[in-house]
C-alpha cells in the first residue's frame, strides 16, 4: 500500500475505500456538521444515521429525500438518549464510525465508555490521535494526546504508541518512527515520563509494537528537525524524521497542537483511539474542511 | 518610551543605551559565543569580562589587542572556577549581566545560586522567560518558562508573572496582557494549576502586579488568535492579543518554544528572571543571532 503522505491521498483513499463506511452523526444540528455531511452525500463517500434532537429536521430533513437509501434520521427527546442510541448502533454493528455532532464531548463520551453498550473494549485506554498536515514537513505528522490523558502513566504510554502505529500501519506507514518527547534527552527519575520512556523502548526492542523505531527522550524539534537533531549530536533513525510524536503530558499535547496550527499553518484531523470503532470528536473551533479530514481519518482506520 | 515590538526595535535600543552594559561571559571558547561578543565590541554595544579555561585565549586573545580597555580576560583551571569567578565579578557590581558560553547552564546555574556570592536574592524564585518574533503575530511573545520550573506551585507562577511584566514595562510594555494557559478554559480542582491560576487573577485585581489585565484558564490558540477567542465565545482584553503566555508546566512551555520556533519560523530570546541581574544561558541548539538578542534583552532590561 502506497503511504498515505498528507490530507490529499487521505481523500483519495477516502473516495476509493471498496466498502462505503456506514457513519453515525449525534445531533448534527450545526452548519459545519452538516455541511461535512452533505459533502460525504453529494460524493458517495459515505451513508448516514443522524440521531439527534427534533431540531436537527432544519438541517438533515432534505437529506433523506435527495438522497434515498443514503440517510436514516432518529430523533430522541434528549442529548444523552441520542448519545445512547448512535453508540448503540455502532456497537451493534450497524455502523462503522462514531461523529460528533452539536454535543458537549464529556456527553458523547460517557456514552461511548457505557460498559454495557459502549464502545471501549475491557482494559482498553481511551486516548486521542491528531494527524497533522504542515507545508514544511514532508509527511503527516501524527501525534498524542492532545485531548484525553492529562498525565499519561507506562501502561497508558504503551497503549498510545500501540493505538498510533496500527493506525500509521493502516494509511500504509508499514515501518513508523516514534519519539517520545520531553523537554531534554535526560532520563531523570524525578520525571516519571522518562522513565516510562525507557520501558517502552524495551517494550519497542522485545517487539511489542512490530516494525518500528522508537526513540527518546527527545524534544519536538529535535524530532522533527534534522539540523537541530545534528548541532545537539543526536542522531538515530527517529531523529528529524519523526512518524509519530507521543506527548509527556496533556499539556504539552494540547500546546502542540495549538501552537502548530496557529503558529504553523497546519491542517489538523483527530481521533479518539482505543475505542472498538473510530470515535471522532472535533471541537467547535474546527473548521468544516478539519471536521471533513478527520472523519476521512476515521472511515480509511476503521 | 515606545514600546519594543520586535528584535528590529531592540537591537536600536541596545545601540542607544546611555552606559555601555559590561558583560562577564563565561568560557567563551565556541564560535558562535565570541562571533555575539566581537560583534557588541565592534559595535560599540557592551565591553566584556571574558572567563574561562586557558583553551579560550584562542578565541579571545586577539580581542583584548583589538578593543583595548573594552576587554578583560581571566582564566582559571577548572569551569567551576571560572563560573564562580564570573559570578563573582556581577555579584561585586563589576559588571551588569551574566552570559554563558561554552558551559553546561547546570554547572553555571550552580554558582549563580551560591548563597555566599551568587546572583538569586533570598526569598526570589528562580526561572526563564523567552522573547518570540514570530511573523504571523503583530508583537513580541513573551512566555514563561521553557527551561527551569517543572511544575510551577502558586508562588513561582505569581513570580513568574511579576517577573515578566517586570521584563515588559522595561522593554516599554506599560500595560501588559498576561494569559495562563491550560487546555481548556474550565477551572478544574484535579488540574492545580488553574487553582492557581485563580488566584493570580485576585492579585491582579488586587493590584500586585500594577497595570495589567490577566486572564485564563485559556489555551495558547485563544491568547493569541482573536477569531480562535470569537469562535469560542470568549472575550477578553487578553484574548487574541497577549503579551505574556505563562504555561502549566515545562513540558508545555518549552514545546512552546521548540513548535514556534521550529514550525512558525519564530526568532527567539531568552533570559533567567528572578536574579538580581540579568543571566543568559542560550541553548547549544542556538544561533549566533538568537544570542546575541538574548544578550540585547538582558542589557536592555538590566
Amino acid at each position: 500500500m502506497t503511504p498515505i503522505k498528507n490530507f490529499e491521498d487521505l481523500r483519495e483513499r477516502f473516495k476509493s475505500l471498496p466498502l462505503r463506511p456506514r457513519v453515525v452523526v449525534v445531533n448534527p444540528s450545526d452548519q459545519d456538521t452538516c455541511t461535512v455531511v452533505e459533502r460525504c452525500l453529494n460524493e458517495k463517500l459515505a451513508s448516514f444515521f443522524l440521531v439527534g434532537l427534533p431540531e436537527c429536521e432544519t438541517f438533515s430533513g432534505h437529506m433523506v429525500q435527495e438522497y434515498p437509501g443514503e440517510v436514516q434520521v432518529y430523533t430522541e427527546p434528549t442529548l444523552e438518549d441520542a448519545a445512547a442510541r448512535g453508540v448503540q448502533i455502532v456497537h451493534d454493528g450497524l455502523a462503522d464510525v462514531l461523529f460528533k455532532g452539536n454535543i458537549n464531548t464529556d456527553k458523547l463520551l460517557k456514552a461511548v465508555l457505557n460498559k454495557e453498550y459502549g464502545l471501549l473494549p475491557a482494559g482498553n485506554v481511551l486516548s486521542h490521535i491528531t494527524a497533522v498536515s504542515q507545508p514544511d514537513y514532508p509527511k503527516l505528522l501524527f501525534f498524542s494526546d492532545a485531548a484525553v490523558i492529562p498525565q499519561p502513566t507506562l501502561e497508558q504510554f504503551d497503549a498510545m504508541v500501540r493505538y498510533d502505529v496500527d493506525i500509521c500501519r493502516k494509511l500504509g506507514i508499514e515501518h513508523p518512527r516514534v519519539a517520545l518527547i520531553h523537554f531534554s534527552e535526560k532520563v531523570n527519575e524525578k520525571f516519571e515520563n522518562t522513565m516510562s520512556y525507557v520501558a517502552i523502548k524495551e517494550n519497542a526492542a522485545a517487539g511489542a509494537y512490530g516494525e518500528v523505531d522508537v526513540d527518546g527522550p527527545m524534544d519536538a524539534k529535535t524530532a522533527c528537525d534534522l539540523h537541530s537533531a545534528q548541532v545537539k549530536g543526536i542522531n538515530s533513525s527517529v531523529t528529524g524524521q519523526a512518524d509519530i510524536l507521543i506527548f509527556a503530558n496533556l499539556q504539552a499535547g494540547n500546546t502542540f497542537y495549538k501552537t502548530i496550527s496557529l503558529f504553523g499553518h497546519a491542517r489538523m484531523a483527530g481521533l479518539i483511539t482505543g475505542t472498538s470503532r473510530p470515535v471522532v470528536v472535533p471541537s467547535r473551533a474546527d473548521s468544516a474542511e478539519s471536521k471533513f479530514h478527520s472523519l476521512a481519518l476515521a472511515c480509511v482506520t476503521a
